[in-house]
């Protein structure tokens, strides 16, 4: 029996973040936090997620409006986990089954992990389960007492605990599976009489125990999968334990990553086998790369669809662009958002490009700034050609047809449209259309005034 | 009682740095390898600074010329750490209390540790106070042997020690604090009869022992602190170790660092809360970054004042500059010396600034050079700008108004006036200044010649 | 008595790669693969290297064809690693004395390990000297069992051995020094009587010892150097540790590197002392850097000879190119194949080169492409310059003499030539040659429409 859904916990503001924005909502390797135990639970099986949003639920909410299978539950007041869960019950309406009770902190959390949790759970059949790891550092959690045949007894906190109970070094995760059933029932039951004056979820352990409703407990295989973030120092280090899962199943399928502790790929982004990604690279959002590619150092790619055997140099920035095979960009070119370029399309260093399509074999090669452009087939674009784009008002439209040759210096005015074959001069600013297969030129005849320097020279 | 004087021994030459500079110029982390024993120096309360030069001292003199606080004390010969601390000692007159002896060969040492060693050898009232480490391997460094009551007997060097002396683990740093007046009443005492010919400070302790003037130990919590640079490799270790603690720093204040294993500011640089910078990325000098900021990945910044909510896009070179408010940069750009960019000013990929003024909201978004140049508010400067300053002898200034247009590929050749709310023609040469609300252009009218590429392939 | 030549074993395809690629073809640091152990074996005197091909032989043979000592065998099937030896052996003629048996894929393994090998079989007499390494983890690993008095007797694999065999923890690294003449004698005995119907090497020790012609072992002081790179996980690995090497052999020798872990230098590369390495820059193939250079972040350098102090600034790019002394170059310039810059040029930003040679203290100082030229002494080329050296179909050359003023925005349409002392005016196309001191210039009269702005506003 897999779970049917899965509650987050996600109010609070995690003040030791120093940050004007609530912490659930800082990214890791291309997610917010809060995306990775929602990934997580989604693996496990959980269908429908209810977050329990506090601080900032607007942004949170806006954060995942288009994610259709999340509802937010709004915790206005913070008053503890159980006051957490019980703000979101309703959203489930009358979900049977079990839930899943995640933490939105806790980015490393896998869906295996969750997996383990949630069928264990279904095997022992108890109301209530928990995630738990062994620490060699337990002090400060919350400690699982099992009796003498290994039953979860109770959960004991820190504070609490006996010298003989702080001696136990399996821990509570604040992670459970739970009945949902059971849930419904014994919420209400919890008190706020403790020193926080809060509701905790933990109580229910020992509801479910005194109850003889069954509470098991599941040890995660890495304590780090139960880390909570609650500094940057800690965000850090989860980011980088992220990264290094995403580029370890790369590698492992085929890519080479020349130092893989200098590679940041967002979770999500695919890479064909024998691409070869050297170091400072940055793959985000929804990124695709083909096979055979090679990425050199310190390129950025940003929610772009790369084919195979593109080479991008170094340094070179892309963003909502398309590549097709065989193009080689860069070094130090940047292709802005609607850049197509067609297979074996060349462009080289200091080149950008915006709203440009680019037909098959097309060269930018030196120095040049595409925008809102058609290019042909096999058209040659000279160094320092200007799509003058803008008229200070709107911008508009340039259209080079197939094999034209542009010559260095060459401003196109749009709207202008340029025929096949036909070849603009270097130094011409073009003003009106050119027929297809005609010269277009606007130079003033170069004068040499002998002798000029000497003169002047003379007269200093 | 806090110190009232440090002084530092930095004569040494740093053989196995296998350098043309003194060991202790080279930098980590934006300071002289000096400056950081100084530094710790300084916050444990030493007003005044000697530090012993010796091998080019000038350049050690000159490197510090600037710091009031400082005097140079010259150790024409090395002849041993105790004839450094008796060529230094005039220089601080008749002052009373106690002084911190150094090595410039520290830069782990922090000012706590340093505070702690003045503040126990107060407290005991000895007249020399060692600081030590307890090392896993202490082979080859002098032992603290001390009796039944965990008194400081002596130091043993590790030829002389015997098989139990070899078995202790704590170590002298090298490093003291000392009572000024004993010390000049007994650096006269000590002998060079030993191997090396050299005058030894630690023998004041055992001096200290005999005349029961005291001597106390303090350790250090971290052995790294007393470690000694002496190649380039340990320079490396040490500079990763300070980076790693500016970093540690400001991630606990609120910066998002996305990976700070490969993020390099130095001592000193200051940045706003919730500003997230992105690998690769250089902070040296005196740079200031505001809150807000996004610092995508290979930024150098380079003593600039930066301010609130500014975009610096990837590679991005910034050198003494002053960036406003919502200022975007890059990706590619190289802002130099002498840059204003007031606030909501847009500077593109591949555009070049040098003693510029740009006033709010203007914008030069590609493949420009401005250079000697006041830019008013709400200027557009076209792709492909060039402010000619220079004619093959002198700089000369540009000046545009509020609200002109400048069209792509424009030279403004200087000295030259654009008026407010002028417009500039695409490809035209600024010689003239241009009046209020005109427009200046200066081009050839294009010529098509129909059928011309036809002909000239016929004719190939 | 030295080592005679060497067999390396490289026919295997490395499934585990998923590579298109054979898997000793895969770099790290500059080198192919099989390229490590090759090294290896001719710091350890192997003047004779074979090469066991199988998978993609054709591209193992093109890869070394240039290198005249080596042989390539080719191993059609991969009948094991006693077939691989036996079909490589007649490339080794009647050669006498010792061989060294090594693996493509162990590119860990170091000259001076192999020296040692091979001098312990010389000393020993044995017929055959297995290299060993003790593992934490010998799981999977032959072991090496040894009598009482320390002799190896035999090597059982993982499934054949004891509990008490399992318990060794050294291991056969399957890289070997034996006797030409009892190798030759005994590879005909082998058998494939196995699981995988395989002929195995590691049979011969056995041999040896049934048959008393000895077989010592000599164990390795780093276990990572029999380390076989099986996936890309343990490329990225291994590469790590050769990167590491090389950069603590320069940081030894007088090189600082910022952060030497992210600083990526061929095997091969030189560079002078006092030179500063900061993060993330390449050095490639057959680069040569000079003393008191600085390279600041991300500037990447192939196959170029780079004089003293240099400065190549942030984000640059450099192949096949020749750079004198105190030449400055970048940020983000790029200097293609064929720039010979010689001493005190200056290259700015944005700055492209290609067969370029420029004179003594001559300046490109921003936005410039300079393609196919031969550039003077003390010429100044003004921002945006092009050399227009293309013309569709063949590229043309450009000459300046020494002391040109070439003004912004010129375009050089090739082959042209501009003789000494030459003032080229701003937006100058130069079509025709220009004679020494003299004014070239190609200008439209700037004409100012005065109150045009105005109007068009009103009618707007």
């Amino acid at each position: 029996m897999s779970v049917s859904a899965a509650l987050i916990l996600a109010a609070g503001k995690g003040t030791r973040m120093k940050s004007g924005l609530v912490k659930v909502l800082h990214e890791l390797a291309g997610r917010p936090m809060l995306g990775w135990p929602l990934a997580a639970a989604r693996e496990a099986g959980a269908a429908q997620i209810v977050v329990v949003a506090g601080h900032q639920a607007d942004l949170v909410q806006k954060r995942f409006a288009t994610d259709t299978g999340i509802r937010i539950a709004l915790q206005e007041e913070q008053l503890g986990t159980g006051h957490a869960v019980s703000c979101s019950l309703s959203q489930l309406g009358g979900l049977t089954g079990s839930v899943l009770i995640l933490c939105g902190d806790t980015p490393l959390l896998t869906g295996a992990t969750l997996q383990h949790l949630a069928s264990e759970h279904a095997a022992s059949g108890a109301a209530v389960t928990v995630l738990t790891a062994r620490l060699d550092r337990p002090f400060g959690y919350g400690r699982i007492v099992r009796d003498s045949e290994g039953r979860v007894r109770r959960i004991v906190e820190q504070k609490d605990a006996s010298p003989e109970e702080q001696a136990i070094d399996e821990v509570n995760s604040g992670i459970y599976c739970m009945d949902l059933a059971f849930l419904r029932d014994h919420i209400g039951r919890l008190g706020s009489e403790n020193a926080q004056n809060e509701y905790y979820l933990t109580d229910l352990v020992g509801i479910a125990v005194a109850e003889h409703a069954g509470c098991a407990a599941v040890v995660a295989d890495d304590p780090d999968e139960i880390m909570g973030v609650n500094d940057r120092v800690q965000l850090a280090h989860a980011a980088s334990v992220l990264r290094q899962r995403i580029n370890l199943q790369l590698m492992l399928s085929g890519v080479t990553l020349v130092d893989p502790a200098q590679t940041y790929i967002d979770a999500g982004v695919q890479v064909g086998s024998d691409t070869i990604i050297w170091p400072g690279c940055v793959l985000r959002g929804s990124t695709t790369i083909g096979s055979g590619c090679e990425l050199e150092s310190n390129v950025q790619v940003t929610d772009c669809s790369i084919a195979d055997r593109v080479h991008l140099k170094a340094g070179s920035v892309l963003a909502e662009s398309q590549v097709f095979e065989d193009v080689a960009i860069g070094p130090m070119a940047h292709l802005r958002p609607g850049t197509v370029l067609q297979a074996q399309v060349k462009i080289g260093n200091f080149v950008e490009t915006k709203k440009v399509v680019m037909g098959v074999g097309s060269k930018a090669s030196h120095l040049t700034y595409l925008g809102d452009a058609e290019v042909g087939r096999d058209v040659n674009i000279g160094c320092g050609t200007i799509t003058c784009n803008y008229d200070g008002k709107r911008k508009h439209k340039t259209v080079i047809g197939d094999g034209v040759f542009v010559g260095s210096d060459v401003q196109l005015v749009a709207p202008v449209t340029v025929g096949a074959n036909a070849l603009i001069a270097a130094g011409t600013t073009v003003t009106q259309d050119v027929p297809p297969d005609s010269l277009a030129i606007a130079r003033t005849p170069q004068v040499n005034k002998d002798g000029w320097c000497l003169k002047k020279r003379d007269n200093a």
